[in-house]
């Protein structure tokens, strides 16, 4: 079940640009503090730092994902999640753009 | 004064994608109904067309703006706002991202 709409929370106007522009965001904040983001990778092979362990949750297109440590190259599509420990990375590839929804912690 | 963030409202997770991305955004809509969204433009040159009148509110970074029909190009930054006629077209060029708040209507 994909996430289409998120009610009730701040959104930040000034984008995240990253990757001259490969990777944009726009942070959002829910009543009760909590900060997600809201994104779309366009076709491009990233690789993200983690701090906080991240949550990706597709919400249109698919991407390809490997983690740190891993070997092998992961589907995730539109209303599926993967995680990513914190202070680690992973690597993204996306042919069409992926939309994503980003919870952290 | 510059629109930081925008409270209650709900987000529309999947972006809007324009021009292969130079120009991202995630729409939002208020308790009433009004619709807005927010965006950036990445350094480019680039036309749009209007159905709805439009208010261009920037946030970040600045852009210029020429209207269909004006000779000159307009300079409009973070804390400045432009209209654009509906049924209409306006070209921007911008040399570093340009974040801005849409208004509609």
């Amino acid at each position: 079940m994909t996430t289409a709409k998120i009610d009730n929370v701040t959104v930040t106007t000034q984008a995240s640009v990253y990757f001259d522009g490969k990777c944009v965001s726009h942070g959002i904040t829910f009543a009760d503090g909590t900060k997600k983001s809201v994104g779309v990778i366009l076709p491009a092979t990233l690789t993200f730092n983690t701090g906080a362990p991240e949550i990706m949750e597709g919400v249109g297109g698919e991407c390809e994902y490997l983690l740190t440590g891993a070997t092998e190259w992961v589907k995730s599509g539109a209303g599926e999640k993967f995680s990513v420990p914190g202070n680690s990375s992973f690597q993204i590839r996306v042919a069409a753009p992926y939309h994503y929804i980003c919870h952290f912690g």
